[in-house]
């Protein structure tokens, strides 16, 4: 049987995951974070991370994103961010909503900006002075919404920028992992030029569960408040804590991206033998965007699951559990 | 071993939830709630509530909280509530926050109001008309903070009042099947009282994962929109709806609950055989508050956890998993 | 002297509605708008818009259009605009603040955006269902930050395209006044096609004060309460009620916006004279945009007053009390 | 004829002020306060309190009250207030609505609190740790509701306890006039004490205009953009700047503010004359407060005006321009 190719979000629970569950469940333990299993994994967590950091477990990514702006973040400040960003375009506008933040958009190369567009950007809204807002805060995906990746240089200009502008950068790490093996990099050395990131969790392989990591210790003042205000404050703590303990125990994190990207990388060289398929952005990690005649993605799609990304463009993702044969079966469906 | 009496969140999974994620951990579904298992789950629910209803699934009990007043309350309406209400007093304001609308709270007998101070805080708040805000939606707990319980007459005498003066009733269920249990009745009887529910799940044997439930068709418009900006769509929502699921399925959450409450009235009985122990209010769910000499509750805490709740008043709480030998050993450390 | 062509806000107060101020200040009246003068001032609108309607007067403009936006906005409600829009950029983001919904912003032509584009944008917004915000508002403004207008037609279509998307259209008239003059048609023939209008005030001599008209009653609802709410209600309102009074009687507002609109016309005609002086875009109503050298606009900017809006791009506004003979001074400089 | 007395929100606007505004309205200014008569107003200003402050003009003083609020407090963070303060009861909720806080209501004594009621109030938020808010604001009004006075000793004890538990204190100023010339003190003995003052004006003569004065440097971070957003710049300042400019000239705000608190100690004086008239609580400022039984209420009202205030209690205010035959008139009426 086809797995579907929806999104990562289609997949289940990584067996290492499930099995830690499991073998948690047993007796009482305090509430609210305060147990031993949280503790491990918040050291496991700061070792791969490279840094000292408050990390903070929340249900999902949207919470991460949104509480990670509102960590830092006045009614009176702004956001700069792609226009394809998941807090601007999948959240129905959640960051906004809770800060009560402007957000300034700019357009993107695959989902990716520059530090001269964050310049610009920054120079246009403060030029009205206190009739517009002041800008604070960088948000990018890493990958991005485009399955693409900043390498550590863009990165580390983009960090640059924001603080010669004094501006704090935010990333969006619902998919760090597979930014990580992309790039062969360390998460440590990626999370040198990030103040706050929304670490994921779920897409690569857990039940349910992000985390907000505050490099910036200033930044995660009253955080444990905000948390439970922003409705992300899980009682049972143990049972993310042990998903994520797992994550970062023998670097499963890896193991799963790892294995999600080589499908893509495998599943996109098939797609585009077809004449009539062509790449639609650079595949970095594990999202295939190809663009196809609509007919064409009809007949596919009757057969396995993917969706429409815009005007004859098709979005592919696989996930910790894609295996060979099943990009086999799609590519077979080609033929 | 003592298992702690911190709170029915300080317990694990039931077994027969653990055993539902695991066996719902096969292949990919669709995410977001549209699979097969979220539709059962919404209909055993359905069923057991004996109402038409719109179930949204959620993470936590503070969420399903904020998210039913946002549903129906614009920032001008108000919220009429008892000053012991978790909406007002642990939640750092989120339905306040969530709405930007007022509480006003009233004084409880043991964490109950009366239909007579609703309407007297109704006619208070508009007698300023345009200056005041609109009282629009009465939220009461089944079983309340104090652990009673409103009879099914009381509960109708209020929705009665509440229907008088436009108002709708919410509850905050996050333990109304000991509601249920103590008063003998069903699901259906007392929601027939309610038009809006916070069904609860955590605290009776869930891992995580509550619902708000409309049975009024109209609070639901949009709530779809909600859930998302609410930081509250679980992606992969099968792993909530397995747990609900299981949890109506052979009265799961009856039989949790029972053994929950019988556990709360053999551990209260036992304490009050002390010649220093009393009493607080009447133990009629799984909640028992005692006042003892502080001395005394030291000397306890030492051996059993539990926590303070006011001077010289302490909360002990009993759980799905509470066993006679756990109640027995808390009792015997006062001989 | 010249006076500075900064803004229509650096003008001072009509005569007439300074006389008006200094007549209705005797004794004691009723506050917050149960006064006679209010009910005058309404039924004098009311008669120049040539509709029912809802009347509430506000303190200033972004006041008006933030909260005509809150009247009918839920948070996961959205608002399509030009990005031009004032609510947009000199805000502070204050509509998007109050209401929590999302801002999409179109590109225009001198400020105008069409039915298409609002087409386009509510089908692209809606596509990601429930993950996405509902467009419920467009919000154009007559005349535009450029100055420019939209016709009586071009006003139709945008009113049809929102009706058929089941979408409200909000007016930002803080110049509506200009714009009926430059169409010359009446106010009665423009809001035919406004369901919620902000009618303007201060840009055309008042001292303060603005008003929120409800065309479409339902809209209405609990705005007394969200204008008290919204920081907006004047206990001594009839000092804003005699200025509007003023407005509509024998039609100052005419009177004062053709004088501006005329002297704007002259001040263009006279600008673009110059070599390097370039018309930006069309001058029909009071503001003029033109480009020039930056050393030359310095030049001038040392002895009358204007301001840049953008690279080589200056903007010189007239109002009310703009003479001829200030006029040719600006163009004298030039010789 | 007698003027009513319902509010010193029903009088007019004092001649000085109307004045002030005739003569300020020569030509064009510079907007949004760039101009020299708010230079001006502020240097006078800053003198008459004493201290260094940033001071901040705005329309109203719910809009003075709520921005305070929101310079200052996060979400998460918390008021204590009297349960008789105007931001609790007669603003619609906006200071809560605004900063998202939780507001934590006190019982007084005819419109006062006392330090220890803040610091058990304090004490019993916080220990529920991050399940609860921050406090972090008393907000209290000089003079009351009830029209009542803290002394200096009062207002210097509730800073201490403000400043041992990092709080900051705000102050309701609509009728600090009042409550200065009721304890013969200078408004800069009472200001050394405050943090952050709404700085009445409307009730003491103006047309309209309040301000927020920081006394607290850093508090002040950020609010001109926070004025914008909320609402309250107004764009021709100079016309607030001169009213404020007038106000404290020659000390017409004590002039002002006498002359109505000697009409209310007299009205009192002859009210208490009547055998069913008593008084309800300390008559110290311009506010009146007396029970009587309802039926004689009625007959004055019928030639009178002033408003109940609760059960068999009602309200008269003086104002200004109170002239001692009004207030014999309406003792007249008793006769």
């Amino acid at each position: 049987m086809i797995k579907n190719f929806c999104s990562d979000n289609g997949s289940g629970v990584s067996p290492e995951v499930m099995q830690a569950l499991v073998e948690v469940n047993t007796g009482h333990m305090p509430s609210y974070g305060n147990d031993a299993v949280t503790l491990e994994a918040d050291e496991l967590i700061k070792s791969a991370l490279g840094r000292d950091c408050d990390i903070f477990y929340v249900y999902n990514g949207t919470a991460a994103n949104t509480l990670a702006c509102k960590a830092v973040l006045r009614s009176i400040d702004s956001i700069i961010c792609p226009d394809s960003a998941h807090i601007f375009t999948h959240e129905v506008g959640a960051p906004a909503n809770a800060t009560g933040s402007k957000i300034i958009t700019l357009p993107t190369v695959h989902g990716k900006i520059t530090p001269e567009q964050i310049k610009e950007a920054h120079q246009k809204e403060t030029y009205w002075g206190a009739h517009a807002t002041r800008p604070k805060l960088v948000s990018i995906s890493q990958s991005t919404e485009w399955g693409t990746v900043y390498t550590l240089n863009e990165l580390k200009a983009i960090k640059t920028v924001c603080e010669a502008l004094g501006m704090l950068l935010h990333v969006d790490g619902c998919r760090i992992y597979n930014a990580a093996v992309s790039l062969q990099c360390s998460l440590a050395e990626m999370c040198q030029h990030i103040d706050i990131l929304s670490l994921g969790g779920t897409k690569n392989g857990l039940m349910f569960g992000e985390a907000v990591v505050f490099f910036n210790q200033e930044a995660a003042d009253g955080f444990l408040h905000l948390r439970k205000q922003g409705l992300q404050l899980h009682s049972k703590m143990r049972f993310i804590s042990a998903q994520m303990k797992t994550l970062f125990t023998d670097q499963l994190w890896y193991k799963n991206a790892e294995q999600a990207n080589q499908m893509a990388a495998k599943l996109a060289e098939g797609l585009v033998k077809h004449a009539d398929i062509a790449q639609y952005c650079p595949v970095q990690t594990n999202q295939v965007f190809v663009t196809m005649p609509d007919e064409l993605a009809k007949q596919l799609m009757a057969k396995v699951g993917f969706f429409p990304n815009g005007p004859e463009c098709y979005r592919l993702v696989t996930s910790f559990d894609t295996t060979e044969e099943e990009v086999d079966g799609v590519l077979g469906l080609l033929k």
